[in-house]
């Protein structure tokens, strides 16, 4: 039987019901699996002349079988006159929050096996009393938890981060041996669980360059970084490092290991990015549910111009059904 | 007339003499322009079987006319039995330093017309005395000049940066709106003089994650970078940003630029090393000489094996030479 997985709508006056749209009526992607929208019908009827296909959109339930037909559960107050493209509003904000809540239940209680969400607005989120950095975070309340680990995943590379949308005068006191040690335990239950990789093989990254040499930049990898590491390899996980990160990926030496832990974005984001070439997919491991979404924003500037590209939105939602067969092997 | 590049020797416990002798006896390189090699003609007849090439050594000053020998200007004090592989020594440390000196001499009295580094160890350098950071300051120093940009150059980017070798948690406190303009003005001033480029087109990137959203990760670059961005945009440079480091590099947008102004250490260098395949050349730009080398150290590890790989001591010959071209023709 093919896996269910709910499509947030994400922002609507973004490019979110278009990709989420174009994603979910994928050909390949609706062999794989049966994806459910999830957001205000009105919304996603208004958007999908957008993607120029031949579609057909029905009301369901997420435990409905499918038809040919694409469901969509109807859920928020959106209407087609709510939608101002290019601009966060309190409309957009609040239907994209309900969506999110709304999945994440379905996951929690089984109906549905993964949820992708489409791209949001953290002001329009902000706007309608979402009060959150970010998606992730939402994600990781709702489903009842306080850790998780945000990866980027593409086909050359796995990134995990310690420090995500934190100013970089701000990361070296966020880069504690406790929270290294919490994000290294995260992130090799992920890649056990959800990409049945039975013994993985992490590389760190150093904070500092050249990891710190030996302490002559900077003490973190000295003092922080390394007994964090000894823990960890205590354990029996296997975490290599801290590499310098421009020999590391210079030398391609990421190709040797199952996934990398940056210490901030940007560390992570560059060469992920660099390598990935526009189907990266963000994934918020570590939870009970699984939740994968695309690796770009809201994209106002081509908002309602149907030219938007679905790619990392649909690799989201391989990633989703690959990570839910992990799970289910992993259970079976 | 063929330039004339001087090649110092580096730390002879390294690979810098097999480097320095592989790449100064290329063919194409001894077509390119004549080389002189400057450090302790002992230790290059010492090192010169590691390469395996038929090769003779002379001693030479730098203005005497090149014949098939290689040429060495013979300075220093070390010896064949002074050389031990693997660790920085004082010996190593002091004729490298010695190397350095002369080599920016020879620069500033129009002797030799560019220099090229082989790799130095620091540890060395400070064993004798020689108490710098590393090379690049030394050879600021020496050619009395207070202001230099750290260059990286490949064919596929050329990134400048604003912090070097500092750690992480010192980074913001030292990108100042007056350095950021600085570094632009070198960097600008060589992208003309030492590239050849009439009207170079910059990219700044930002110091946070999404370049600070609009100050909502951080401020630094609402507070400081952008100022110094119209600051010098008012002097006539193309200066574009600051733009967020990981989207910048995965759309590939550096490709429309001649230059990218990189905030630290990592954010330039993990791009640069991942595009540039063991090629990158480091360039000391805004000084009055030309001064090139490799992008990898000492390598103590492969130090006296033979198989240490002179791409990127070649590229820094090739580059210099084309720098001295560029000024000459600049200067006519």
């Amino acid at each position: 039987m093919k896996p269910t997985i709910a499509v947030t709508v994400g922002d609507f006056n973004g490019i979110g019901p278009e990709v989420a749209l174009r994603a979910a009526s994928d050909p390949a992607i609706r062999r794989l699996c049966q994806p459910i929208l999830i957001g205000p019908l009105a919304v996603f009827r208004h958007a999908a002349p957008l993607i120029r296909r031949r579609l057909t959109l029905e009301k369901r339930s997420a435990s409905a079988p499918g038809g040919s037909a694409l469901g969509v559960m109807d859920i928020g107050d959106g209407i087609a006159a709510d939608v101002t493209y290019g601009a966060p509003t309190k409309a957009s904000g609040k239907n994209a929050g309900l969506a999110i809540e709304r999945a994440v239940e379905l996951c929690l209680s089984g109906k549905v096996d993964a949820m992708v969400t489409a791209p949001a607005s953290k002001e329009a989120l902000h706007m309608a009393g979402y009060d959150f950095p970010g998606q992730t975070e939402m994600v990781t309340l709702f489903s009842r938890s306080q850790k998780v680990i945000m990866m980027l995943v593409s086909r050359a590379l796995r990134v995990g981060l310690v420090t995500v949308h934190t100013p970089i005068a701000a990361v070296p006191r966020q880069v504690t041996a406790e929270k290294v040690i919490e994000k290294l335990q995260l992130l090799h239950g992920a890649l056990m669980r959800d990409f049945g990789i039975p013994r993985p093989k992490i590389a760190v990254l150093g904070l500092n360059p050249h990891a710190g040499e030996n302490g002559h930049i900077g003490r973190e990898e000295v003092e922080i970084i390394l007994p964090a590491l000894e823990v960890v390899r205590a354990a029996g996980i296997i975490a290599d490092g801290p590499f310098p990160a421009d020999a590391f990926f210079g030398k391609k030496r990421h190709t040797s290991y199952d996934a990398v832990l940056a210490m901030y974005h940007d560390q992570g984001l560059i060469p992920l990015k660099l390598m990935s070439f526009g189907s990266a997919v963000n994934v918020s491991a570590g939870l009970p549910i699984i939740r994968t979404s695309p690796d770009h924003g809201t994209a106002y500037d081509i908002a309602g111009k149907g030219t938007a590209d679905p790619s990392s939105t649909i690799e989201a939602i391989r990633l989703a059904v690959a990570m839910n067969k992990a799970r289910s092997g992993a259970n079976a």
